[in-house]
């Protein structure tokens, strides 16, 4: 009764979401500080009776609104319940069953996952070294069929340029995803200004990491009409909810909330890494809201976790070979990242 | 770029969600009711900073809450993004690539696009005419993989005894999922109550129609637990965003106020189906929120359709061979089935 596939599949594991309320929870990339104030009062003035009705099932107005920010129309836009669906719908819309999915590692687990849920052909690439390396990789290897490439890069926070990404799009047929999950976080242009140069360029991005909104679930792609018309033609009729709708609406009308939340994250990130630095810590640069960092011996990633986590402090570790001497801790607050770091000191 | 089955897709159609507040939507079964007040407190007292959190990927409390009413464990039960997740979902878990899916027809327009979406056999069986109709089918009749069995059954609003749904469940190995999306307006028992019985069985329900949040995104699956576990290892981690789960926990806590509800919707469809009848219609027996009938001629179904849109009432019109003399009509408000009354009398 249950495909074989699924019988065989081994299921992504989220981060924690622990009960216990005192924890710090330095553990999935979740935004330190809250979301802008207009969320809670858009929900707080919405006619609760209308949530009898089914919501906009095209999202016309998050479309809208997406459209002028990113400088291009609505057709260009496909909005989901989150990255995962997006994400998710892709590997459906973007390869036959006989089909193949690639990625980088160390990247984003949730890859080959997903390409196990399709029960596709799975193509791992070691991670390039340097944007050079990128830039020439689609020239000399023919890609799958589709390519997630998460950029700034997670689990180790770095990013290749956008001219790498151009180079990559430019020499392959292959659909190419750039998942700017924690682009916000970064000086560097979104690749959603070559849409229009690259027909199988897609760019997906999502409000749970910069605008604090991990809780209502909503992610985009924004590229070209065809790809995102397909799409449309296979997801739920009602994907994403009004509650989350009415949220993502008032979310992106205040964008200069999230861009001061940015700011702080972005200038604790870099005080930590330099903290951490001086303590003889291999730490990653970082366009994200997270440091990707290995502990000078004869501390080791999984003590320091340990460590941490005896204190209530939870951080996220990947035992897989390619990332087993690193931590990645989400940046908190300043005194949560204290506490962290008065945590790091005792650990022998 | 695009896999072959999605460029021939055609989509699903959902039902028109106007613009104009004023018009008296009858077209997409959604409650005539406002759901409980409770489910507005409980978003209204939601800190709303917790947003920034990942909601609970397993949907805890909601399973604990449906166990409880459903007499089983939280192992029995998957939680989605509406129906709609819940059995898209099930068409990736119960089929291989090659594999066949099935449904009545007429019956939910649905079913034949999430079989072209998954690229798989459709299998279409003729509605049962009748329960017993229904309990030999499966004695006769290989079934398909999967089989989506809507009962009470849309478009057509009736309903096929427990005792025949048993039947068909247990001359078979294919998984059943019975759709009860308006199981709460009729007075049968739910086939949840089978579910330790047949293992194949799935029973999906729905918060959209009785508890009247269709605008919400809530649908759940009760049966054996290995079917249950195969969906959540293929599900996106966090398809239920934290606003949903706060509303329909909410709900659930007060089955009193969708009891009420129903109640008065079933009173009301009642008087409605018979007033139709005395002016010479034929409308099917109905254990559902809305009515199936067909206009005396010279009155045609699209003509009523029209004529009623012209007033500023929308009701569903299918217009394939086997639906195309009939319309449905969502129950509304008393005082909005008496506008449409008036309208139907005026008709010519």
């Amino acid at each position: 009764m249950i495909r074989k596939s699924v019988q065989n599949l081994t299921p992504y594991t989220p981060g924690e979401q622990p009960k216990l309320a005192k924890l710090i929870k330095l553990n999935t990339n979740e935004n330190a500080y809250p979301p802008s104030p207009k969320v809670g009062q858009a929900l707080a003035s919405l006619d609760f009776e209308r949530l009898r009705l089914y919501p906009d099932p095209l999202c016309i107005r998050i479309r809208e609104l997406l459209a002028a920010e990113f400088n291009c129309n609505i057709d260009n836009i496909f909005v989901g319940n989150g990255s995962d669906e997006v994400l998710s719908l892709a590997t459906e819309a973007f390869t036959e069953n006989d089909g193949t999915i690639g990625f980088f590692n160390p990247s984003y687990s949730l890859y080959p996952v997903l390409a196990d849920i399709r029960d596709a052909k799975q193509v791992e690439i070691p991670l390039p070294a340097s944007s050079d390396e990128l830039a020439v990789l689609s020239k000399n290897t023919k890609l799958p069929d589709l390519f997630f490439l998460t950029n700034p890069n997670a689990p180790t926070s770095t990013i290749f340029s956008l001219e790498a990404i151009e180079e990559f799009c430019k020499n392959t047929d292959s659909v190419v995803i750039v998942d700017e999950a924690y682009g916000d976080f970064s000086k560097q242009k979104s690749a959603t200004t070559l849409i229009n140069k690259y027909p199988n360029l897609l760019v997906c991005r999502t409000l749970s990491k910069s605008y604090s909104l991990a809780g209502i679930r909503l992610g985009y792609l924004v590229g070209n009409t065809e790809l995102i018309e397909a799409l449309y033609k296979i997801k739920d009729s009602y994907n994403v909810n009004m509650l989350t709708q009415v949220a993502a609406i008032a979310a992106l009308e205040d964008p200069e909330w999230m861009k001061e939340n940015c700011k702080r994250i972005c200038a604790t990130r870099d005080r930590i890494k330099q903290e951490l630095r001086n303590r003889g810590w291999f730490v990653a640069e970082s366009e994200t809201n997270f440091l990707w960092a290995k502990p000078p011996a004869p501390l080791t990633a999984p003590g320091v976790r340990d460590a941490l986590r005896a204190e209530g402090i939870i951080i996220r570790y990947f035992s897989q070979k390619e990332t087993a001497e690193y931590i990645r801790i989400t940046i908190g607050t300043d005194e949560q990242m204290d506490e962290m770091l008065k945590v790091i000191d005792n650990c022998k």
